[in-house]
Parts: C-alpha cells; structure tokens; sequence
C-alpha cells in the first residue's frame, strides 16, 4: 500500500472533534478513495489535558505547539479550525510556502486577507481550500470555482448565516420581535452568548467576499461588503412583508453591474430585504443556509443545506482533505486564486436595488402628489402605491392614512435621499418601514 | 500564450451550437481561466451544408466524418453531444484509448455501458466528464464525486426530468388528467412528439443508474433500475395527494440499505411517489430539477436548476470542458471511475417503501378487521387509516365506504401482495389509488 498522507489538524473544538471521528470511521472508505491512507501527525489545541470524552485518537498526538507541528517533515496535510486572523494567518503561510496544502474553515481570514494566503499558496505550490468556510456542509465553492468556470456568473444571493435565519423565521412564524426571537435562538442554541457577528451581519459578509471572489474572478475584502445587520428588523417590519406576499430573510448578495459604456463592476452587500414567498429562497426555514445563482447559460440555480455544525462542516473540510491528498499523490496541485477579472467594486451608493416604504401621513387632498414629486425628483421610479387607514386596521380615523410604496431599482443613495426627503416632509407623519426589496420579477 | 487547447465537437443540435456560442462569447474568459485559449479544430455533423442561422463559427469546421475528426494530430479534447448508444460509444472509446479526454452528455450511453467508457479511459490516461448527462446545469456530479467524497451518502432522491415534472406540476395546479397534461406539455415543448423516454422513465432511470454509481461508488446500470412511468398517475391520484398534503412528483431514488447482519447493499428505482408538500422536493415546479441528497455528516442538501435546455446544458458542458483543459495544460488527469464498494444492487422488491392505499369497500360491520388482516398477514404496518362516504363525496350512499390507508415502510414485493389479496377480497369493491409515499417524517 502507498505510504500515508499525514494531517496535522489545528484546533480540537466542536469541527476539529468531528474532523477526528470522521476520519477514524471512514478511515477504510477514504483510503480507498484517495488512494492511500490517511493518519493524524498531530493536533494543536491550547490545552493538552483536557478531557475529550470518548475521541477515538492516541492522546499522545496532542501538542500545545501549532507552529513546531506544521514544520514537522512528516506533515502532508494542515487542517486549521481554529479561526480569528491571528495567529492563524501565521501558521497557514508558514504551512503553504513549505508546501504543505492547507484545508481551513477560517471565513474571517478568508474574507480578511484571503490574498496573503493564496499568494502562500502559489509561492510554496501548496493547495489551498476552503469550502468549509461557507454554507458549511454544501458543496458551493467547488462548484463556484469549478463547474460552473465555463459560464458567466450575474449574480449571487444566499442566506449564509443560520442564526439570523432561524430568529427571521421565528419572527414570521410567531409574529415576535427581534428581542424576543433572539432570546429564543439563544435557549436553543442556535445564537451565541455574543451574537453580534451573527445579527450585525459580519459573519454573513465575510461569506459574501469570499463567494463574490469565486463568481467574478476578481478580490473581494470584508471591508468591500456593504453591511447591515437584522437588530433594526421590527414585527411591524415582518407585517408588512406578509402583507405583500413576502417574508424577511437577511441577504448576501453579490451582484455584477455593467455602465452604459459597457464598464464592469461588481457591488457586495449584505442586509435584510424583502423576497416574494415564491421566490426559492423565501421557503428556506431555520438554521439553514441556501445560495441562489444566475449565471448566464446556466440559468438560475439553487443550493441547500445545512451552514453550520460540527459534523457539517467536517464533512466539508474531509472533502477538501480527500481533493487535496489526492492532488498530493498525484504529485499536482489545483488551480490556484483565479482574479484575472479584477473588477471595480463600487460603493453601496451605486447599487440598484428596490425599496418598500410605508408612510403615515395626514389624510388630505394633495398628499400624494407631494410624495410623488419627492420620488420624481430623486429619479426614482414607483413600482405600485397602496393606500389605507393609518396603522393598517380598518378605516375611519380620518387624519391619517398610510401610503405604501414600492420602487423600481434605482441606485441605493438616491433611494436613501429619497427616505431622507419623506421624513422632512410637514404631511409625512412618519416613516413606518423601510425594506429593500429582493429577487423580485 | 500558450498554444491552444483544441476540441472537436460530435453533434451541432441545441446543445452543439449553444457551446459554439458559448465559446465564442466567453473565449477571452475562458483562455483566461484555463491558461490558454480554446478552439474549435471541427465539428462533426450528419449534413455540413444545413443552415445553421448565424452560428459564430467558420463552415469549413464542419465534417461528416467523425471519426477521422477525433484521429486527428491536433485534437486535445472530444465533446459528444449527440447521444445514444452508438455510434457515440464506439467514437468515444476511440478517443479515450488515444488519450483524447472526453466530455460528454450522453446519459443513456453511460447508463448502459459506462464501464467501457470508464475503461477505456483508464487505458488512455485521458479524463472523462459527463456533469451535464444529469440535471443539465446543474454542478451536481462533481459535488457528489468530489466534494462528498469525505463523506458517506445514504441517500440521493432526485426529480430530474422535466418534461414529466411539467407534466405532473399542471395535473396539480388544474386538477387534470395525464392525457390532458402530457397534450399542454407538448404545445408547449417541453414533451418530445414520442415522449416515450419521459413519460415512461427511461430518461429518468438512465439519471438514477449515474447517480447511484456516483453515490454509492458501485457500477451501477440501467438494467439495475427499477422503473415505472407517470401514464398511470390519474388526477384521482393526484387529489388523494393533495388531501394527505402531499403532491405527486416521479422521483429516481438511490438508496444504501445495511441488512441485519451489517451487510450494505443499494436500491435504485425511479417511479411517482407521494411527497409531503413541506419537503423541499415539493415546491420544485414545471420543467426544473432538483436533487436531495442524505448524508452521514453534511445532513440534507439540495441542489436546484434548470435540468433541460441547450444554453444549460452547454453550460454544464464547458465547465467540463475548462476543467479537462486545465488538467491537459497540467499533465495530469482527474480521480478515474470509483467503483471500489462494489455493493449489490437489491430487486426492487426487497426495498423499503411506503405504501398510500385507497379501496373502495362494502360499509358493513367486520371490513376494517378483513383488510387489517391482510396487512398483517403480509407483515406490513399500518400507520394511518382514514374512512370516510365512497367517491369522497357527501356521507348518504349507504352501502360503500372509502378506506384511506398509509403503511410504515416494508419491503415494496410485501406491499404489492398486501395490494393483490386486498383486490382479492370480496369486500373490496376496487382499489383506486395505489401510491409509494417518499419523503415523510
């Protein structure tokens, strides 16, 4: 039999433990599918003692000494799933310009400074994957950066964050708010002590970079992502959602944009938006993740699954580890960073997108032509105006009415100027609800 | 630059000349992701001299001689979109023996004889993909190959023909029959004038013996799959579906079942089951596909597209056709055939199903005790049993009753005899619906 391919893993957490389960219950099946065996060389973890219940695994391989393990000669493989920036981004470019291919579920890092590692990467002629790192279990990015590389990508939009979409969904469910939901994400698991990567939308837009970096061939930072959590998401909010026939989901959304003198650019975001309940994404319930693509030929695709995990995300990362065992023994490796398309990526200002806009206002001749003329005079175009009683219940309190509106897509700003000038108006009471519109026909 | 990848292509149908297109819009992209330039060295056809609109390519491409295409010096890679048994095998083992990589749709060739292909291309040292044989668009084979490979798959149950889910989606929205449906279908397009291969499974059966070999890494044929077509389905069927809150979909379904005594085997049938209207199966309408898939760690995914079409198909074909250039360009060839489980494939009566059994019974004392009787006798379970007036109308006729019957799963030739005694009964006026129920709880 061919000699071994030897892992380090780095990080015995939640995924790491999984890692180590799979890999000793499959070990028969994946040495046949990669052609060799593989072995655990060692596993970093802060704590060597501590107890790890029943894992099938020699304690002697554990070390408290990440860097003298990569460095070992005997280590093919380095699994990191530890995450955070540092010292993380140390160890895995001291692993890949030895030459020595890494497997890391690390978004942040990814998302952060995904270029230091894959310039690593092509200088050590190391593979460097990371499917793990977004949707968890799904098989996305493979697919992203491979099958689909002979067609042309317009869009990308997922729900990539289970926790937001599980206090979403209860919100819809139940009618709560988003205190309330959260309080319940929290009993159940499903929300962290500190939820604040969760609902403010950072872990969702270091997924949103690394996808937009996959689809259009150019790099994509965190700091490129428009961000807007769901903390702002109100009952009335998810109300006024059903009330058009939509439900609430927080978006990721990578968009390529072409200008009148056919100029390319890409525009990344991430915030919640409404989407019609036919849309595939609408019926994506709980802590599960789905990506939408539209690509040119390839028309418009769906992938679904779980995001999170620890068996999940293992599976992920042994996929990963198999590919590049494989590559390994084969003595090759895979294609590396594809950003030869290097698109400008605009500001949020400039994206097109829709809003859904519920006003208050005094119920008198005139009114309406005044909101109109605020919307004329931003550029905006109406879609459709619905007008009823004030706070939605039955006709008769006479001063007021509510108005609610919905836009074509126009650029960001001049539909945020457009909130702006509503609110200054004397026969705007108040602005009631303001939700980007999404996926709409 | 690095010279040219060169491809000759066997057929210029739907598919042929959306790749045609395909290459000629994208070939700045394409070089680029490849690391050299595609061309086009010709293009086999049964008539050169057909007009073929305004196909951006040179005419003399065109050959009525394919075999002398592949043989030549300066072809790298051979893509078949022809279909069929032969003479596409014959083209395509010559073209893998001489080391020609291969890209091809062609699902019912693989389905019969893959092997000879996959051993021809063994012998070669030559690639051979075939992502666009099932679910079209949709990066479906190389997820299953590739990115679960760290995994192990239990189940994968698939809607993957068009043409009969459009046909079942409009029995369900209108209320129609299957004649009526399968006549819409047509007008429309969707169904073929003979849709033989749809209507009865074939084309279906051909996507599931691909699946399961993928799945399962066993070879897997066509002749393996148990079959059965939607002419049967009647739109009685279909509203004892929808009053269980389900809907009617033909699903191709692969299954590892692991007998007592530890022994693994697979099951893989295509037929129209039950699905309840909550799994993510049930809202896949008209002519998409859609693919769910049960594994040991990722859990449930699912992956979503267009299954049909020449610009879908094309584009599942060029992702191919980039990934076998870029191996050429690096000197290696892809992960062959795994086949190393080699499990058996159960008879389709020894699979686990579930059966929904509607009868039409004589309303007297002693009739829920007969039929009960003959589940027991077969040691089939019965979970639910719902009776009600005959015909599902208004209580009043007096003399027949309705009996709704859903049992918990036992091996599908059990549940056929429970079927052929119950017709046996002489209480038993007619058993009117018999359907497979997939997909529960």
């Amino acid at each position: 039999m061919t000699s071994p391919v030897r892992v380090a893993l780095l990080g015995c957490g939640t995924v790491g433990s999984d890692v180590v389960r799979l890999l000793h219950e499959q070990s028969a099946d994946l040495a046949a599918r990669i052609g060799a065996p593989l072995e655990i060389a060692g596993i970093a973890v802060r704590r060597v003692g501590r107890d790890r219940g029943d894992l099938p695994v020699d304690p002697a391989l554990f070390t408290t000494d990440p860097l003298g393990l990569i460095k070992r000669d005997d280590v093919d493989i380095v699994v990191e799933v530890v995450g955070g920036i540092e010292p993380a981004r140390g160890w895995l470019v001291e692993a890949l310009r030895a030459g020595k291919s890494v497997v890391t579920a690390n978004k942040a890092l990814l998302a952060e400074d995904g270029a230091t590692l894959h310039d690593a990467a092509a200088e050590g002629g190391a593979d460097l994957y990371y499917e793990a790192s977004v949707a968890g279990a799904i098989p996305l990015l493979r697919p992203l950066r491979e099958s689909l590389h002979g067609d042309r990508i317009n869009r990308v939009t997922g729900i990539v964050n289970g926790t937001t979409n599980f206090i979403l969904s209860a919100m819809d469910a139940t009618g709560a708010g988003f205190a309330e939901a959260l309080e319940e994400a929290t009993e159940l698991g499903y929300a962290e002590a500190d939820p604040t990567a969760d609902v403010e939308g950072f872990d969702a837009a270091a997924k949103a970079a690394i996808l937009a970096s996959l689809a259009f061939h150019t790099r994509v930072t965190a700091a490129d992502v428009h961000r807007e959590g769901i903390t702002e998401v109100t009952a009335a909010d998810v109300a006024s959602a059903k009330a058009m026939g939509c439900t609430i989901k927080l978006l990721c959304i990578a968009a390529r944009n072409t200008d009148p003198a056919g100029r390319e650019s890409v525009s990344v975001r991430v915030h919640p938006a409404m989407i019609p309940l036919t849309h595939p994404l609408a019926s994506v319930g709980d802590a599960f993740n789905a990506v939408f693509v539209e690509a040119e030929a390839a028309g418009q695709l769906m992938f679904y699954g779980r995001g999170a995990g620890g068996a999940p995300t293992a599976s992920a990362v042994l996929g990963d580890v198999v590919a590049v065992a494989r590559n390994r023994l084969a003595g090759v490796h895979a294609a590396s960073e594809s950003a030869y398309a290097d698109l400008a990526v605009r500001p949020m200002g400039e994206a097109l997108t829709r809003y859904h806009i519920s006003l208050d206002v005094a119920d008198r001749p005139g009114v309406l032509e005044a909101v109109a003329g605020v919307f004329a005079r931003h550029e905006v175009s109406i879609a459709t105006v619905r007008q009823g009683p004030a706070g939605g219940g039955p006709a008769g309190r006479g001063e007021d009415a509510e108005l609610v509106i919905v836009t074509h897509v126009a650029p960001d700003a001049a539909l945020a100027a457009t909130v702006r000038a509503l609110r200054g108006l004397e026969i705007v009471r108040s602005v009631t609800s303001v939700l980007r519109v999404e996926g709409g026909a």
